[in-house]
């Protein structure tokens, strides 16, 4: 091993990176948290600080034919960061530097390997704020977030993550950095690059730098709505009702019964575990507004039939109520293996969607569980795995596959926010066409003719 | 002519389309409305009616290997829309159905010679909003708004065309139609090629469907600020303040000293013709909050030192005020031929901008009056052709492109919303690196092979 010569030439030509080879690599560095999803042994580990190295190790790797899989925090549940074999794994870990917060004009530039959650922090002292909030913002990336196109709850009202990206530096498969986009919160010279590279799942080259747009923090308080309904149906009434009331909430999000009692057997919160889904809605609307957004959003939920709904403007209160919302996956997981689906469908269907997950349930006799971002008609069903045996496995698929044809059915997506990665090539193919995959493939060799960058990902 | 074999096969395969021949075409088909970009003589307009026919004219100019040049009103400002000699001009006006307004989704799914403001006025009929307002709103059609990516004075709150864009139908060089994006408001399936083809100026494809986002409408009328200043430094403090005072307006426009003078010369409208600086603010919020809002922000225009700053509720007085913003470039034009320029600065950046224009001005002893979305660091300062003799179009050239350069200097685009056309291909080559510009065209070799789409436009 130490006589190889792409590990030689990588230690060589970036010297401020740390280099680990085979048998030294930490298994967590070969894949992500997609639950099933295939991965090989890598042949390096490379751990840059800086743009050059990053330039040298994808030259290296170019001069050498070798495959580059980058990697954010991991966090992702596709199956987009995992390793193939032979490859070099490059971990954006250490470069983890936030260039400059632009307070006047409301950016910031950051190197991909700073955390979501420390932006926010730094953000946050100086009175701005950064939107996008995956599940996983306490330890993903900017890079992985923008790898992705990664949302969160606060979609519905601010946008994903590629609405917040101005500019990017990538190195491109000859080892040159370029730069991307713009600074400013307008820009049309030329086609719209940035937008492709966010989102590519680090198929066309490595992000080394984000500059992101950023807005002023909100000193109030927000208010919060909950209610909960008997009927499936009626808590789609009042997502729709929302979506046509003139509000528009900071977040809607859904909690379906076999969530709401996975938390409270781990929990003991007290939850009304007969309601077979939770609404939560926030308003974070300036002081005095708020609070009549939160009348307008409880009456959609009473008009639709809640069983009981409340509007609070106690943080505490709020705080607890959202906390249900996020223990709901780690409840589900503390069970047993979960396989996170991702689906999006327009939002008046969000309750024959639901309907639909719970039809193939049964089919296949495998629970799922649901989690929703309501307010844009993008749904997480959690299908639990009853054991991996072989059989179970098949009808886990079955479930999985099913879901992403029902959304597709709905004029849906099959993902909306974790990306393609190994587990949904499948479901893009169903869901495009083949001449768009074909055009989608020709940008693939146009960016990347060596084809060195994460193959397998997405394209298969 | 009438053995023409192109128009023979175009008139045949394409039976619901209107295709007229050379000396038939009104000269006004081979241009927009940008001063002095240069533009060809067509062989065949044609206006067709639906998608099918646009496939069959796309495969016809394939296999005749004529290039073709799609068209929406003709508005734009860069020349983008210029005939070729010998190109068929394709022209979308007459495909100018709704297909579709889903209320409860807030959806509009449009043919692409929709108008702006038609599209506007149906919606509101369901209690709907489409945002992006183009100054050629009462002209411009939606594939036209998608091409260039249209921007306007709503954006600093809202976004541009492409925010508002979910899905496309285009129809690409082989003659096929294809569905880029998706019906939902998120969605990360492949790469982001609805994206790349909005702003992408024909040069792709010819869209013929378009599936965009809408609002609830604004039922409250909006609450208007307006200050007078002395210098454009302190109108620079005013748009540096309101970007930091946590406040998004829903407009930011600023007016200068020559923009307000040739106004009031024209329309008698008694503003103070001393002030350097007109800024007008827009607050959109709901009632209560929509006065708040009004307060600070004329609390940052008079911390900036305004001479006069006022808030007006009153719907007729907020109308006056927003018309002298829009009445700023027909009351230059009516002075004499007006180039407008269209570039785009951190916002911080806007004094020192105004500032190098005026230098620039002065240099070249050429007059240049400024508009600007300041909210947005866009600025259109609009420049005045003295004479349209050599000299003086070598003058005029020469702070176009002064200007761009100082807009890149300052981390600006060279457009932020009119798009590149044939008059910004030099100022991208300045603002792009050669490795972003051999990005760009191999993005646009992948999907045009046989480069027949709009060639000469945005890349040379």
């Amino acid at each position: 091993m130490l006589d190889d010569p792409l590990i030689a030439a990588l230690r060589a030509r970036a010297p401020r990176s740390r280099v680990l080879v085979e048998e030294d690599i930490p298994s967590g560095y070969l894949h992500d948290e997609a639950a099933g999803a295939p991965f090989g042994q890598a042949r390096a580990l490379v751990l840059p600080q800086d743009t050059p190295d990053v330039c040298a190790i994808v030259g290296t790797c170019a001069e050498f034919d070798v495959p580059l899989v980058p990697r954010g925090a991991g966090t992702g549940l596709s199956g987009g960061a995992n390793a193939v074999d032979g490859c070099v794994v490059i971990s954006t870990e250490r470069m983890n530097q936030v260039r400059e917060v632009d307070v006047e004009n409301q950016t910031a530039t950051v190197q991909p390997g700073v955390v979501n959650d420390d932006l926010k922090r730094l953000c946050a002292e100086h009175g701005l704020w950064y939107p996008p909030d995956p599940a996983s913002s306490a330890w993903s990336t900017i890079g992985g977030n923008v790898a992705t196109n990664a949302g969160g709850i606060c979609c519905v009202k601010y946008g994903v993550t590629g609405d917040h990206v101005l500019g990017l530096e990538v190195v491109v498969g000859d080892g040159t950095a370029v730069r991307l986009g713009c600074h400013t919160v307008k820009g049309v010279a030329g086609y719209d690059l940035r937008g492709l590279f966010v989102g590519s799942e680090g198929t066309l080259g490595v992000v080394t730098e984000v500059t992101l747009r950023l807005r002023s923090r909100n000193r109030t308080p927000p208010v919060t709505v909950v209610g909960f309904f008997k009927e499936l149906a009626d808590a789609g009434r009042a997502v729709a009702a929302v979506a046509a009331c003139g509000v528009t909430p900071a977040a809607l999000e859904l909690v379906d019964r076999n969530c709401l009692r996975a938390v409270d057997e781990w929990k003991r919160t007290g939850m009304d575990r007969d309601a077979a889904v939770l609404l939560l809605a926030r308003s974070d609307a300036p002081p005095g507004a708020a609070e009549e957004e939160g009348r307008v959003l409880m009456d959609c939920f009473n008009g639709a039939g809640a069983t009981w709904a409340d509007v609070s403007t106690d943080p505490v209160e709020s705080e607890a109520l959202f906390e249900a919302r996020r223990l709901a996956y780690p409840a589900l997981a503390r069970l047993g293996p979960v396989l996170t689906e991702d689906v999006c469908v327009p939002r008046r269907h969000v309750p024959e969607m639901l309907a639909r997950i719970s039809d193939i349930s049964a089919t296949w006799e495998i629970p799922v569980a649901n989690i929703a971002h309501a307010g844009d008609g993008n749904l997480h069903p959690l299908i639990r795995m009853p054991s991996l045996d072989a059989a179970a496995t098949v009808r886990v698929q079955h479930v999985f596959d099913e879901i992403m044809d029902a959304a597709i059915a709905l004029s849906g997506t099959v993902t909306a926010e974790h990306g393609i990665g190994l587990l949904k090539r499948d479901g893009m193919r169903r869901e495009m066409s083949l001449a768009v995959i074909a055009m989608q493939r020709s940008v693939k060799e146009a960016l990347d003719p060596r084809g060195i960058f994460n193959p397998g990902k997405i394209l298969g």
